[in-house]
């Protein structure tokens, strides 16, 4: 298999991002085709001493900058490594394209450059994180601030298709996040989603979820517009990094706490890497022709190695033509 | 001062409501007007010994259930204490209205039946929470789904005047929930609010609020939607118990985690108590004609206790004759 990745994508680009090629490579068997200025990565590998056994490289002259408007990469002279990359994935370069750069920009490029799935209204950001009970989906997480119950019904049914074939969770259940349970709860938005995900065929759908208990894992699927779903989604990691820092206060306040740490630091280690986010690898733009990931930002080498590993199993998971299918069969009963 | 209470609302009714004024009464010296069924509440006071020294009741007869529609509050027959206790603040028999029952039905209440101060477009509920570097006011946290730019202005001008009356917060910083810093990003809403906010006197707005940062105090009163803000408020609680929860776990997974956990049991004392938003007292519905507390629906006697100091300072900062008088200039100028 060959995943395309942004070698200058990410706060630690491009030293990590190569370093978890490498890393990919190795582990997961795959090719890997580093998008970027030739002549940089050059530098970086010999600097790092980076195994390049299975990367080739695809120049770009160019490096979307934090000021950039996302729309830009839309345009033809666009030479970013990140649009190159999209480029190169819709011409059938590879299999997957993996990103760790600008969110806004690679949901454009990828509606734009990439093409959404046939029928498909909107393609959502599906972020996989860490429940109490085992990780969970949030789709859409930030896509989409405007959307109609009918994208959100898509949202859901790729959501699921996704949970149920990537991460093989047996007939996940589908919540919509909302303030309440009852089914008059919420928004206009909300209280039509709520009556069409009701009478949708081939999804598990339990209700609402009330944002007190998704961190429960509530659901394997929690349906959102992307601004709530962006709001769910930046509270998690918010309150998760101050309470954990608060807790790491305590431990480093005296000797004995220090001493006390030392008893539990296993069992905290665990749960940190039960919490942790990059484990799973990133979020999937869901909804395009070909799979695209976008890694996290800060991503090291090993969250980028799992990025990949994402790209892979949503490569292997066929899911793209179950949309399709799953899709199109709703909108030519409705038409 | 005489604070009306709902010995009938909240989870651990009337006990602990009772509990909790005997205390307010010993330590904050107010007077307490218990409303509810007399014969009840002979009753919860026989049998639990609690003082009644400086209680006194008033009856009614019903008690709101949890699937009465909120909106039965506004009926003339309506003699629920929740609704018994709104007539008796509105009529001058108390000074503020402390209740621990169904949020909906006291927002529909209050607006009914204490009425919004003039000038307000809608009431909101300002929840104190307890932030990383200090407590912070969501504001609104849940009472209207649907709200206007003007509306959201009314909540920042109200919330900066609570949080520096009431919690003496100098200066207090005032943010827009949303999904970026930038001033065009989120919903048409946050765009034209953002303006709106830019241009107010008075308050000391210091842009959007990403919700990553919410947590960590990064603003004094956080302005939203009620859709909105109550995903906030109800996510913020969630993870926090997820979070609380597991590190628990960890903690009495053995008994060398449990001889750690004598370490450090202090300081983790003190953390939960600073994460504790009942130590806060409740939420204040603010934009009535007088001041109405909603304790929290599982609160103790000593929660309710902290929401009857809420309910004193409330009293006593005369913040309803400010946001009268800031409101008032403000539309005055506008129109």
């Amino acid at each position: 298999m060959k995943i395309i990745i942004d070698a200058f994508g990410g706060d630690n680009a491009p030293t990590e991002i190569l370093k978890g090629a490498s890393l990919a490579v190795k582990e997961l068997g795959v090719e890997i085709i580093a998008v970027g200025d030739e002549e940089k990565i050059r530098q970086t590998i010999l600097q790092n001493g980076i195994d390049t056994t299975g990367i080739s490289t695809v120049h770009a002259p160019h490096i979307l900058k934090p000021m950039d408007n996302p729309l830009s990469i839309r345009h033809k002279d666009n030479l970013t490594s990140m649009a190159v990359g999209l480029h190169l994935l819709k011409d059938g370069g590879g299999d997957a394209f993996v990103c760790a750069g600008n969110t806004g920009a690679l949901v454009v490029g990828g509606a734009f450059i990439v093409k959404r799935i046939n029928g498909i209204k909107k393609p959502a950001i599906g972020s996989v994180l860490p429940g109490d009970k085992g990780p969970f989906m949030l789709i859409d997480s930030g896509a989409n601030i405007d959307c109609s119950a009918q994208a959100l019904r898509q949202f859901a049914i790729m959501g699921s298709l996704y949970m149920k074939n990537v991460l093989e969770i047996e007939n996940p259940r589908v919540a919509l996040a909302n303030i309440g349970t009852e089914s008059n709860k919420g928004t206009p938005l909300c209280i039509e989603a709520y009556k069409m995900l009701k009478n949708t065929p081939n999804i598990n759908f339990t209700g609402n979820a009330e944002a007190r208990d998704i961190a429960f894992t509530a659901a394997d699927v929690v349906v959102s517009d992307g601004f709530t779903g962006n709001i769910i989604l930046k509270m998690y990691e918010g309150v998760a990094l101050a309470i954990m820092g608060n807790i790491k206060a305590v431990f480093t306040a005296g000797i004995v706490s220090k001493l006390s740490y030392l008893g539990i630091r296993k069992g905290l280690k665990l749960f940190k890497k039960k919490m942790d986010y990059k484990e799973y690898g990133g979020a999937a733009l869901i909804g395009l022709q070909k799979p695209v990931i976008k890694a996290h930002g800060s991503c090291d080498a090993g969250a980028f190695k799992n990025a990949v590993r994402q790209a892979v199993k949503y490569c292997e998971s066929g899911i793209i033509s179950k949309i399709s299918e799953q899709v199109g069969d709703l909108e030519n009963v409705e038409s």
